[in-house]
């Protein structure tokens, strides 16, 4: 069995992580931290717990986590991240951290959008951007691992292919998203106050949010070329669950079908990519849960711009299924392995 | 036009206030507080009224009311109304309290169920418990009226005609209650979290919401005897609605027929009273945004019980419309001015 | 009195409709039209009007329309509702039609997308589209008005002043539509079944809807060139609202103050349309219940893009409260009369 | 492995039988039913199962099921049921069935509540009533079981103890019952269509629901004398979770704590089965998509009335989850064998 620990096990990518870590047959947790809690059990403070998973959480320093901790995942806030995961290297601990703080390569662009120096610059190239359909063979041999963002893997994966073929104008990519509300972090706030946040929808940081850059230093690479994206993220009355609308141009016309078998070609060995067949359209519902990424393309006949269609639930693919994923990958397992659980 | 104020306006009963006050033939709002938003307009912190109603908030000190004003709405928390309300009528203005603070005539029953001294306590002889329905006379001649909680107002109208009429047993009476989360104002709290709240269900305080006294006080005084209740509230993923289930047994087998029209008698000067026929039930949506309280009666065959079931919108009807209904009484106006919209 | 009849009564723009007469000043309901629940009283089929509106529901047949009748309000499905127009203009009642049967000009769009041939052609010259906006006088002189789309109504007094002042370019707009779940009516069918629906998004029709072509019309006329759209609209688990982002391209770089302004320019006599500073953004609950179109705009400063956000009441605005303020405007009063309830 | 098949899989308790089938380690679905879809795939209904589970969905005629099968889950409505397991029967498969058909011993009941007479009275001596916690034995032994109504199982667990052990009156018990709408199954109907549904809260079958006499046939049994309740069912804008609130009172006082520790005797080998400490209450959440049913207990220290709070979710514990509970207990599994998935 794998060892884990979970830094913030008390916030939603730290249950998540908790929740899916339980069901795992090759790994289980040992470790888990709130500092907000400690002393408590995880099951007092999540009480879907009771019975199941009854560990006292810890506060986090690094030296209360115990030496036969294999792999730490690390669910704490951007910021705070970063020099908790210095330490945890500095104590040749493997880590996946879930927050932003090792995503981007330059630290310039870290600050300008995070509007925080980087603390932890030595570790940027150390880190593997964990998005396994790209970066398998990385994430295998991976120290540090630094798991993408919610919107960026949705995204990134509904492009890859495209740019990778290098098929599609890299100038306008118009990205509408949509997020449910757990996207949000678990901290109440005004605008995720119940009676402030059902029953409405909204658009927020328009063109402004943090993980534009993410997407374009991703999307950059995969294409080798600069990619500039517009990209407005929009807030849905629900708790789990991304859906984005994908507006790019075509260098050339092709059909659908020739397009959906590039994809399929693309993402052979990739089985959490469900790519869907004509007339049928992902919806969040049906990602639910579950570690998976499902896709529709379509052709607008009228401007001949395709449109991509993806949905993913944010808090597994999009955040705690991918870090077990990306784990998976780190000790050799399948890639499946205890990612299997359908749609609630 | 009758001038008011609405101290804490930018909570939800005072924005229901406002909004009713500006859709209201004879009054309008010409002073609105709030101690953390003063110095912006209400239409900043609550864009639904841009270009409605721009007042710029003010911090609630009594001086800065405009002394013509007539009539103060004070929408502050419990606990701190009450030295307001000592304020405000010491500078004599007519006010209609919100909150639990001049309910309760007996000023050891507001330690033991609120946990404070009571500051105010030479007005508790003065106010007037604002049920319209109940006190109309009292209430048109009252300089300070205490207006009722949201659960009283469906408690005490469901049950009053029974009790009026002495024809049920005052031992055992059965509240099971449901409140959408607009109940619990609008600072944000974890259990109030969109993604902690909504697709769940719970019950909260069992047996020891504040509530409790003020429905067995006003209960005892329409019965002419102590009154007991069993009271439990439960927490519906909704922004808005009561709905209370209540068992009572009978003193002698009665006909549904026979207590409907027992019921139609008693509110027959009640406008915003509906009895409805056999087989059709309330539900919270019928009275959405509405000041009317809805009811059905139903005697279980099998048992002989008596249940009834009230509904109201618990910010109209349960509080800010009650509130308008009381001022119209005050100051002579038709009871229903002001208040006939429909539900949405 | 302006004596209206309301023919389909029972369906979601039927009651708002109801709902908006029974509060206007100087209108009212005289005559309700239902097949499927004739001889039951409105309020026997939506109990929220008991006591308020407790009119019969008559089936539809032109001659039970009484003559004093001074407009009708069809609100029945589309292509249901041709042969009742002409009816109708055929004993001379004027005639508002909520449906979409006499919104596009050309007979040819209406088979293209509606899949049916048109059987009212000799009225779609008569009919005057209801944009209150941008067509006050024809509609003051109208004897059928063709009330907008839901979409189209937010969509196209999005676009208009830029349109009209040609500062943008025609090809590539890209509308991002969201709405609730009312758009899609009151009959039940799977999608819209409670648990399939809520806690899910999901994109429909996309490239696909067929209010495009009534967008594209409209937004030709404006601009006095063709244009064509890319529209994808989506379902959001809400019952009311929709929220339009709009991606354009401008002619040369403008400022968002510049824009702005234009903004105010062309709606300067349009109290319904309100135009958010810089840094606030339209949410659909502040326009809930209300006859409001929210906007705003921001350049993305990266791309140099202008993105337009809009939001309505799909049931307000989109269809019952725009049809009330084409009644307004056909009875020469003021435009606003009876629609100034804030968003509850 | 064992081999199963599953009629009626396209409804709720059909799709979630599936999917604990597929997590499930030794049980797999081979054979799959519905009138509606056959030929299709399930995952072309319902294409969360997409790459998951693509079986082809066939007509329920027994003759179509595979010799081999060891077990048919019979998912389909009550009244259906019946004629479906007799001649499941006198092909001796071993059968679950998930509807109302055989749980009540007296077909006189089962007319008088369900309009329906009974088809399959032979069956009835041979049906085991399926709640595993009380009859585990007997569901070993099975060829036919009687999977419990969802209410009844939360109303069961929660009265069981204190019936067993005569500590209560059961004259007055009351039940105030909660649910969560997919318990009106998969078909579209007006009171779950969207905008009817969210937002609001009432009760239903006030009195007159039909699991009535399923939950006084089992308490009488337990209790060994006929125990009669009062029990009002209410919809909640929420998709799965039932919550219950039982009013009963005590035959001699008792403290919680003494009552409490008769309730863990009583589970004790009952993993499923969650005792609350003091001041902690259950939620539909804690529960959801899991087995468990969790309760606490509260004495009103006013009147001395106990108080019993229970939740389950109403697909797994109140219908799927409880059959293959049963299938482990009728093919010697370990009772939480493929049920150990936590809240999501």
């Amino acid at each position: 069995m794998i060892k884990t620990a979970v830094l913030g096990a008390t916030g939603y990518t730290g249950i998540e992580l908790i929740r899916l870590l339980k069901g795992h047959p090759m790994a289980e947790p040992v470790f888990l931290s709130s500092e907000s809690h400690s002393g408590k059990k995880i099951s007092e403070v999540h009480p879907q717990f009771r019975g199941q998973v009854d560990l006292v959480l810890q506060s986090s320093e690094v030296e209360r986590i115990p030496l036969s901790t294999d792999l730490v995942f690390c669910a704490l806030p951007h910021g705070e991240s970063m020099a908790k995961v210095v330490a945890l290297r500095g104590n040749d601990f493997r880590v996946i951290d879930l927050s932003a703080d090792f995503r981007l390569k330059k630290k310039e662009l870290y600050r300008d959008w995070y509007a925080l120096d980087h603390r932890g610059e030595a570790l940027l190239t150390e880190a593997v951007y964990g998005l396994p359909e790209l970066n398998r063979h990385e994430i295998s041999e991976a120290k540090l691992v630094a798991n993408p963002g919610c919107y960026p893997t949705a995204v990134i994966l509904a492009l890859a292919p495209l740019l990778h073929h290098k098929i599609i104008k890299t100038g306008p990519i118009i990205i509408d998203a949509k997020s449910g509300v757990s996207g949000a972090g678990r901290a109440p706030r005004q605008p995720f106050h119940f009676p402030d946040c059902t029953e409405n929808f909204k658009a927020y940081k328009v063109a402004e949010h943090q993980h534009t850059p993410e997407i374009e230093q991703e999307l950059g690479r995969i294409g080798g070329e600069n990619v500039l994206i517009t990209f407005v993220p929009h807030l849905v009355p629900m708790v789990r669950g991304i859906l984005c609308t994908i507006y790019v141009e075509l260098n050339r016309p092709s059909g659908e079908d020739e397009l959906r078998s590039l994809y399929h070609d693309y993402y052979c060995q990739s089985a959490f990519v469900r790519i869907y067949e004509e007339n049928i359209l992902p919806e969040t519902r049906f990602v639910r849960g579950t570690n998976f990424f499902d896709l529709a393309l379509k052709i607008d006949r009228r401007t001949g711009r395709l449109l991509i269609i993806g949905a993913i639930d944010n808090l597994v693919k999009g955040a705690s299924g991918q870090a077990v994923q990306n784990m998976n990958l780190m000790f050799g397992l399948a890639e499946k392995c205890g990612l299997e659980q359908l749609s609630v």
